[in-house]
């Protein structure tokens, strides 16, 4: 295994107290048990945003905590849930008056624990499940996983709680951009959790996983190395189904890099995903490229299309003021 | 070779067209030649900021083209040089009566060609060379290489030409920060060309490249796999014996991954050179740690550290609003 590390029990440890150490004038890191909040509070009765998961997807989610997205982010080890008391403790930490808005994706350790959290938690609060990737059917067995749409879902979400939507308004809110919410990816190559120390799955050189999520796993189907045009047919053709955007329909479309493909490939995925849609007259108001929600050194993309009307747009384009994602501010 | 593209030939116009599309906000792209310019031009008499070199390093230079930083980017073929007719069309677009400041990375090729342009424009222009890669002595026969300090000298020297300062005083700005700055970088693996096809060069599962450039060349010296915190010491010595900082003095902390490294391991870097510094009692008052001088899909990563005064810690602060770097806009 070739990486940058001293040792896997201590990697999560001292990247934590880096990231916390590079962004000090936007986040706090809790120790005993881990988690990020904003340096400075939010205002009383605002919505307390939340969410978490395994790490290895940086900058998901601790890299979108600050003003106008997330109030705190929860990291497990890598690939790993966080426990309950980690999540309390966040949410503990960051509750203001106005009751705690929970973010997670679908994931049976996530759900799980953030469930156990929400029963012991002492106030008014409730969660968006996410769970956008349109790799298998609706009706697989533990349900779709979440993906690169839950950035989506956290601005949206943390905007509107920061203009002062009361928990209903922000999980409702957070349910419907995950329904106008569809993602799909491929990869080249798997990633190598440290503790595992060896590539999860095997692929030749000529092969690729169509329908992968990010942990790892194998994808729905391993098929022959395509061209991207093809690629990108294959992934926004099953996004479209899901979807069916309209004519003139104002949407936000991602390319989510997975860690270890280079920019250039990823603005070339946006391109053929951007001819795509425009073929198919849909307007698309809002673009994101870059890796956002990685799978450690995974080499591969996923594409995500968001329908946004007016309203969500205008959640999009508010100030967002985090490590790694920063506009208006 | 396993990458997401349609072929060679078409790989950087379809990106670039991509990128043209996703930043539309605020850059346009020209073709026939290619270069990437501010949607908005700059205020009459502002000197224009132009920087360029071979694709394969994005974000830079493309992503930091706009308001703040740099005026226009010549981007050429993958690690090729952009041609004179290309650079000196971009300096034609963009001059504006103010003189055109050319921001370039030491390579034979970038130097002649930039030089070339300088001395075909028809109007005022000068020339900032950067070399902060000490992996190599002064004396090395051409000199040391333009790495990830090349940014800092591209966001110091835009915020001062946006505020005002005249040809003479951003060159002498230019060559100031370079001369404050200071990186060195480090390789798991190699890079894969496109047109070559396969990695540039060979390295085992348990040796590294200690002082490698951007261009997938083999770096100053092949060495064993060490832990985080000997690659870092070696780094961070190397940088310090150059810039020898001095306690207290405030100093901007950079590092870069070189494409495929993830996040984690890169905070987990920053972590281990910023308890470098402050054993040193040194003053880390400045932070960037992400993937913005990229070698492709290399797996690895550099330090860069920056002596900044108050008057260029003013500047790094100013707002910039470009496609990868963004603040206080």
């Amino acid at each position: 295994m070739k990486k940058i590390i001293n040792s896997i029990d201590t990697l999560l440890d001292e990247s934590l107290n880096g990231f916390a150490k590079a962004h000090s004038d936007i986040i706090l890191l809790n120790n005993q048990p881990h988690f990020i909040k904003r340096t400075k509070p939010a205002q009383a009765r605002k919505v307390a945003v939340i969410s978490g998961g395994g790490s290895g997807h940086e900058p998901l989610h601790i890299g979108f905590v600050g003003s106008g997205m997330l109030d705190a982010a929860c990291p497990g080890q890598v690939f790993t849930s966080p426990t309950p008391d980690q999540i309390l403790a966040a949410a503990q930490a960051v509750e203001n008056g106005g009751g705690v808005l929970f973010i997670v994706k679908n994931y049976a350790g996530d759900v799980m624990n953030f469930e156990i959290a929400a029963e012991m938690l002492d106030c008014q609060n409730a969660t968006v499940l996410v769970n956008d990737d349109v790799s298998f059917p609706k009706t697989h067995s533990t349900g779709r996983r979440g993906v690169a749409g839950t950035l989506i879902v956290e601005k949206i979400v943390g905007a509107a709680a920061e203009q002062g939507a009361d928990l209903a308004a922000c999980k409702a809110l957070g349910v419907r951009v995950n329904l106008a919410t569809a993602s799909m990816g491929v990869a080249l190559s798997s990633c190598t959790v440290p503790a595992l120390g060896r590539p999860t799955f095997a692929i030749s050189d000529t092969e690729m996983e169509m329908g992968v999520g990010i942990h790892g796993e194998r994808g729905r189907e391993t098929i022959p190395l395509i061209s991207a045009t093809e690629i990108v047919g294959h992934l926004a053709a099953a996004i479209n189904d899901e979807l069916k955007p309209q004519k003139n329909q104002p949407v936000l479309l991602h390319v989510n890099g997975f860690g270890a493909t280079p920019l250039m490939e990823l603005y070339l995925v946006y391109e053929l995903a951007a001819q795509f849609w425009q073929q198919r007259g849909v307007n698309i108001a809002r673009s994101l490229v870059g890796n956002y929600t990685t799978s450690i050194d995974m080499a591969g993309c996923s594409i995500t299309l968001s329908i946004l009307d007016e309203e969500l747009l205008r959640y999009w384009d508010a100030p967002v003021n985090t490590a790694n994602l920063r506009w208006g501010c």
